[in-house]
């Protein structure tokens, strides 16, 4: 049995007075203060990011991390784009299937907004194809491609999509660690300006700066120790093409269709048995995209569910989808959003929660995507 | 049981020809074939990679290798600086031990001769601590100083050193993959220019293209299929601060120490029990380093044993090093670096080795460095 029983975040936001490795400290010793446990406990650390190397030139965070943590212990880190907290957490999930009585922890962070937005976006392009950023392909254009096609093959508009971003602001406003705290209207997202048709600015994520930690474990006497944990019962990873132009279909995320299937298997329940979702909304298409592809949705349904905002706070249906505000509200830190969104199912799923808990909840899924769909992480929690 | 059951390696050298997934494309499809396996039987890659982000503008390697493969299997990129492809085989290791009957495809690869030297400078600091960066130090002045301090304490000389590359491109001119064949004498080395004293530009490995690939697996059917195969004994990862300056000493490399005692007794063996060990020889002072720090040596005799050449192929005695031509003759593609050691490890142990064969080598040892010691990665096979 393999459970994570403690959740630490920093603040998400535009964070100038703080380093990466300031923001990796504070989640660092937060964490361990968080669980009552003393750092000789971690007898691994698992460390997702994407740009430390591109923007803060450091290609050797293990021996970073080890020499803020002041230990000799194994530091590894995943980096799969935008999926690099998803892909070390599963990796440190790994090794203790691998390694029975062992304690890990799992940080994801990144710094992105003190540097000019020219440096930023060409960071942010090296997860998608060389091919694509040759075009001139920027990520807002790849899942506007996505976006029309979609629209248009299910008869929807541009309006159908900014359910998403009201519904995560409003999350976010109750979520003190989220980068925006402030409602915003369906009005105020549809006559956004345009980034790249049909996705507005309101339409996407934001560049910010974050480090979120968690702490996991095998350790059956530690785990007795522990008030609040949650179980692991499955994660899974599945890849795809990084160019869109090779993909089977780009009407939605086949990796994460793949990788969703095998996580229901292995944890050996139904879509309908998850009360809360943190889904991988980067634009506010990709959450529609995530409904369907997990199954909790049919497909091309998304368009008009969303608009009853099903998936909202407080709506009396079974399933609330970014309770955190999502990386639309939350932000999104790129290595630190798989980390933020297992730490929101803890959080929910230990009662935790605040104003924005989902009441009864018991089983949660997280969903983390590289770039455009070429990396896909689903996992699935249980009380 | 975990066994490497295949090896392939590009050569290694200034391949301007070849992109770094050209050279990924080679090694993937040259390891399956080399293994007459069918892609559709790998359950994973793990692939370890320092400078893809910095110099290729590819910060989402597992789908580009996901693209390459035709697969949508979990992939994996793992990155602690030049110990990338020991971090990467840890990892890959870790996955079947948590996994049985799975097989995994494991590949290093780096491209580095197609840039400015001032761009492969760069990227190669962001090994080193951000203040070592900013005082102006690079690695050879790094591995300078921890020299200066071994030579002194230890009533050495810069001639001293030239046995390691004199003994190491004795080997690479056996290996028909290798960046560098030429025999060097010892003459040549002692009064090749200097970088940073006491270190010349013949005591330093290079700047070199290539990738390697291992197939790896838990599943007892198909091993029984593989006529060469050789056991992972032990694999162990140890971390230091990535500040010299921070570390308890510097003649030497803790991690090493603390990985290497770990992987000896997990092996259940002894030093002298290995024949064959491939050593992460980027600077000559640091492959004496690794004799004192894997218990081969005593502490402070290397400097005298060295020049003995007791460690050179055919010299009759119980343990030869860097038959590959180690990091000096062979190249030092980054990424590439720790997978090529444990193919060179199963080349030696499956006899396969040619003109550099060691005979009755039964147990080998590869060790692979991040930085000037922040990650050490130590690992015995047998057969």
């Amino acid at each position: 049995m393999i459970s994570v029983i403690g959740y630490y975040t920093t603040k998400f936001g535009e964070l100038w007075e703080k380093s990466l490795f300031d923001l990796v400290e504070e989640a660092l010793f937060g964490v361990l203060k968080e669980c009552h446990i003393e750092k000789g406990k971690i007898d691994a650390i698992f460390f997702g990011n994407m740009m430390g190397g591109t923007l803060e030139n450091n290609l050797h965070s293990p021996s970073k991390i080890a020499e803020i943590m002041g230990t000799h212990i194994p530091v590894f880190r995943a980096e799969a784009a935008c999926a690099s907290g998803g892909a070390a957490f599963h990796l440190a999930h790994t090794y203790l299937e691998a390694n029975t009585g062992k304690t890990v922890l799992v940080i994801g962070a990144e710094k992105m907004t003190d540097y000019s937005p020219e440096e930023v976006i060409s960071a942010l392009t090296a997860a998608s194809s060389g091919e694509e950023q040759e075009s001139g392909l920027t990520f807002p254009g790849l899942y506007a491609m996505m976006a029309q096609v979609y629209l248009q093959k299910y008869n929807y508009s541009k309006i159908d999509l900014s359910y998403v971003s009201y519904k995560n602001h409003y999350h976010g406003s109750l979520n003190d660690k989220a980068h925006f705290r402030k409602k915003i209207s369906l009005q105020e997202i549809e006559s956004s300006p345009l980034v790249a048709y049909p996705l507005g600015v309101l339409d996407c994520s934001p560049i910010s700066d974050g480090a979120s930690a968690i702490i996991m474990t095998s350790d059956k006497t530690l785990l007795s120790k522990q008030k609040k944990a949650i179980r692991v019962l499955s994660t899974e990873v599945a890849t795809d093409t990084i160019s869109l132009k090779n993909r089977k279909f780009i009407d939605g995320i086949e990796a994460t269709q793949i990788a969703g299937k095998k996580a229901f298997h292995k944890a050996g329940i139904e879509p309908d048995s998850i009360q809360i979702a943190e889904l991988h909304d980067c634009f506010s298409i990709a959450e529609l995209f995530a409904m369907e592809d997990l199954g909790f949705w049919k497909k091309g349904s998304a368009g008009k569910r969303i608009s009853l905002l099903e998936t909202m706070l407080n709506s009396g249906n079974s399933l609330t989808t970014n309770t955190s505000g999502g990386l639309k509200a939350a932000g999104h830190p790129v290595g630190a959003t798989g980390i933020k969104q297992i730490g929101e199912v803890y959080l929910q799923l230990t009662k935790q929660a605040g104003s924005r808990q989902v009441k009864n909840a018991k089983k949660g899924l997280t969903h983390n995507i590289g770039g455009s769909g070429g990396t896909a992480i689903v996992s699935i929690f249980g009380v």
